[in-house]
């Protein structure tokens, strides 16, 4: 494609609105406008960045032999009152009125239209297991739509299906889907790592994310060092420490803090690491207040405490009132001694030996307390987020765990019976008898996917796509183009040559300066660059730069389409 | 594909609310459901042919510089109040609000988004021209959505959208696209004519719309025998009839003719031809009523009639009260001798000499009646549709006119200034000078080109695919496959070598009944089938039938492969 033919659309001031980096990207570089909020048009470089995820992640789908089809965006609401989500889903759901004034929504998902074509066209195990899936432009009406593309409200989303006979075909299609989703993202070129989800709203009972890594990542996951585990930190246990807790060396005793209330404050006064001290926090419970007891420098995880019986779903905390009540002092203060509710520590609160704590007094600590000395056993639980350096959670794995942000692009679930029992979808089983499906399904945002690729691909020049989703793979800048008719006529020839081998070239023939070639190409992040004017030809040379590189070389232009050949066949080759 | 893994979802019954065969057919094949009135699933055989029609258009447009682009479905309020649409569109149009209670609609068209984002980005005049154009979900809320995908809500459509610095660019631009159109539907392999047309609601001064040819269609198009000409009866002119008017033979005589008020009656009753009688029609004019004479045989066109002065928009015709009162009868005698009112005839009418006309009295008409000398010579207009055996319209062409019908499957306009004017999309001319930029835009109904293609290429058993779009190009059925080892062995490795070789194959692997097979593949419409057993194994053939020809014929195996590639190159070779 020649420039001067092309909406090349780049601007150089950062837009005012746009808070992460590639959402400031896309615009600057033209791959995306803004039409309303959280409404993008794709511009043609965007569109082709899209596309080729689209293509990659088809790709595999049907490798996988999952079938394509293409269900309505617009979805009757009998079939979302059938399933209970007319009433369920919140403002998220684009309800609309037809004509007619029958009820519609813009699907945000697919799973009651699938299940109802399926309930129809599938009778027996025989035709299982099935899974189908579709790319389509999906709505969901968020309240606060950001970050581009990241979170618009219409979205491109590859999104599938699947239907079984039981449970172990279930498992063995979430399987092949596990490693489909790493294939993809693999393909794609970015650094990604599936973790253990919770399955949210959705419900069913297995899951997983995918995630692009990024550091500007909205989710904490826990990744090991050694082995595959990779967790939501919501989700990942923290082991328990090893060996056996110290004996006491020192007696309690009570100190004055006078206006040290948090951990920090605390830590710092009696100048003890905020490791060595417990923080107890007040939660309402099925029978009363209850107290959790954590390390000082561990954050209470809402996950894991809203399993324990005798805590409240959803977890909140009690009012400074109750606290008052239950504790005697306000909630700076609160310690486990002497406390009249019921405690339950972390496995490393509880391993701690000579700690400090609140005496449940304003202005006063205890220090060198004794969990079986000064206060009772408490029961023991995982309460906390782990936090780097915690062993692998892991059966028999030695590494440690790093946190890592990243960005969620992909999610596999076993969906199990929610939909197809809610909407009577039953096969004959191999005895004639009718079983409702399992089901799974599994999807991919493939609009999110551009958006992440840049949060992970990016410098202060601009975007660096991988190979594998660059707009354009070649960026042809001449120097002299519109002055030199040799320079024309080589840079001519040249495009012809490396398009007839294959190569998708972004030709600039714009009359512009070169720094300004340079920075458009740069900005909008093709990742290997030629650029060829009078002297190179004086040479025989072409100046190469990979775009990930700091510096350019020249290339024989002679043997260029082999030496290109061997560049795109391994790209992390040094520029 | 192998059909055990497939969804093949054909029913043996025509489904009972399907009217067109198209309809019938893409049920009974199972290439769509439905999921409500005019929303259709995509099942995966009907996909890959709407995909196919898809990649076609695209690499043609492509072709034609079009760049490609994807603008949100849902559309603010605002663009097309600024337009002036949202006021003067009708009920089709979607209308929708989001949890903000702000207005959006879902669009059926891009005029308004494309503007909007072309005015923003294109400033100067170097920029153009410029055409850009998407593949995309549209919804138009049809009063009573019927014929399936063909007219149904939610459809895919391809949209472009040119912008110009003047008029001489977009006429070139649209030269341009009606020749890629020409060419698109030309390699889908469909009988097609471009034929000029009215522009309709969207407005604009010049436009083509592109016709699938098939008796089901719903528009009437007069082709020429001779030259490219076509157009809508509704727009081709009608020649006057050559030499001159006869001379008058027979004197003017009054008839009874009790009970006789259509054309047929009085000409079967005076057994006269109805190409030698007038029938006058009483319209509204701006100055009162206007009489509109045409002859016996021939239609009135309403778009004609509109075109005169004399003439109210809409065309209303008068009551009878009224006739009565202009003409003294009832409207089945009405004749243009002694009107008090303005009498226009068409060309054809005012060429003929002792014709038969209503006399102004109720059960009686006159005979040999002469313009000139009976009554004043009237004003002359062509008012009248074309006919089979009418000449063509064009300069100089010598052919006669046929009368097709057509299913409209494309469109282009050249809209000028409408939107850009409205939304002020401008460009600096080389004089540095703002103009406002004219418009073309460019229609394919890529989901309706589905339909289109089986009306016109079907027969009692099924479907009929040109190759270019037919799902699978090849079935390849076996017989025994599931009793004779020799008969899974050799078809799963011709299976194997076609699609090495790069045919698309749908083997048919179920364990059915030959007879239920072939019905099948017929029905599903793929337009090569190969059928292989023990007794073709042993003979060393296999037997192959294109789905057009009448009788199947025996290959020698060995030599298959170039036979078919020979075979595919003309597919209108002999079966």
């Amino acid at each position: 494609m020649r420039t001067s033919q092309y909406l090349l659309a780049t601007v150089k001031e950062t837009p005012a609105d746009a808070e992460v980096v590639s959402h400031k990207l896309m615009l600057r570089a033209g791959l995306v406008r803004k039409l309303a909020a959280g409404l993008y048009t794709w511009l043609p470089m965007g569109l082709r960045v899209l596309r080729k995820v689209e293509r990659i992640v088809r790709d595999e789908m049907d490798r996988a032999g999952a079938q394509e089809v293409l269900m309505p965006a617009v979805q009757p609401a009998e079939l979302w009152q059938e399933s209970g989500r007319w009433e369920k889903y919140g403002p998220e759901l684009l309800r609309l009125k037809d004509r007619h004034h029958r009820e519609f929504c813009f699907g945000p998902t697919h799973e009651e239209v699938i299940t109802d074509l399926i309930r129809r066209e599938i009778k027996s195990y025989r035709q299982l297991p099935a899974n189908f899936y579709q790319i389509q432009t999906k709505f969901r009406d968020e309240i606060r739509p950001r970050f581009g593309v990241m979170r618009a409200r219409e979205f491109l989303m590859k999104d599938a299906y699947s239907f079984h006979a039981d449970v172990a075909s279930l498992e063995e299609t979430y399987r092949v889907m596990y490693e489909t989703y790493s294939r993809i993202f693999a393909r794609l070129g970015l650094a990604f790592r599936p973790v253990e989800a919770d399955t949210g709203a959705i419900g069913g009972y297995a899951s997983h994310e995918f995630h692009v890594l990024a550091d500007s990542g909205e989710d904490a996951i826990a990744i090991c060092s050694n082995c595959d585990y990779a967790a939501n930190v919501e989700l990942a246990p923290a082991r328990a420490p090893v060996g056996k807790r110290p004996a006491p060396a020192q007696p309690m005793q009570a100190i004055d803090t006078p206006g040290q209330h948090t951990i920090d404050e605390v830590s710092r006064y009696l100048q003890v690491d905020a490791s060595r001290t417990v923080k107890t926090l007040l939660v309402r419970g099925t029978g009363g207040v209850v107290a959790l007891a954590l390390r000082g420098d561990h954050e209470l995880n809402a996950v894991k405490a809203e399993k324990l019986p005798q805590v409240e779903k959803p977890l909140r905390f009690v009012t400074p009132a109750e606290v008052e009540l239950a504790a005697g002092c306000e909630p700076g203060s609160i310690g486990p001694v002497g406390l009249r509710v019921a405690v339950i520590a972390d496995e490393a609160a509880a391993r701690l030996a000579d700690f400090v704590c609140g005496a449940n007094a304003n202005g006063r600590h205890l220090v060198n307390v004794n969990w079986g000395r000064d206060l009772p056993e408490p029961e023991v639980a995982d309460l906390r987020n782990v936090v780097a350096g915690d062993p692998c959670p892991a059966d028999g794995c030695q590494g440690t765990l790093s946190i890592r942000r990243g960005i969620e692009v992909g999610h596999i679930f076993q969906l199990g019976t929610k939909y197809s029992e809610a909407l009577q979808a039953t096969v004959l089983d191999e005895g004639g008898r009718a079983v409702v499906m399992p089901m799974g399904c599994y999807g991919i945002g493939v609009s999110r996917v551009v958006a992440a690729a840049i949060e992970q691909n990016h410098d202060e020049r601009g975007i660096r796509w991988p190979d594998a989703i660059a707009p354009y793979r070649v960026a042809l800048v001449p120097i002299g183009y519109h002055k030199s008719p040799a320079v024309r006529e080589a840079v001519d020839r040249l495009y012809a040559d490396l398009r007839a081998a294959g190569h998708e070239v972004l030709l600039d023939d714009r009359n512009e300066r070169p720094g300004v070639m340079f920075a458009d190409m740069d900005l909008i992040g093709i990742p290997h660059r030629l650029v060829l004017g009078d002297k190179g030809l004086a040479n025989g040379t072409i100046e190469y730069k990979a775009r990930t590189a700091e510096a350019a070389r020249e290339l024989p232009l002679a043997s260029l389409l082999p030496e290109l050949k061997r560049l795109f066949a391994n790209p992390a080759a040094p520029g």
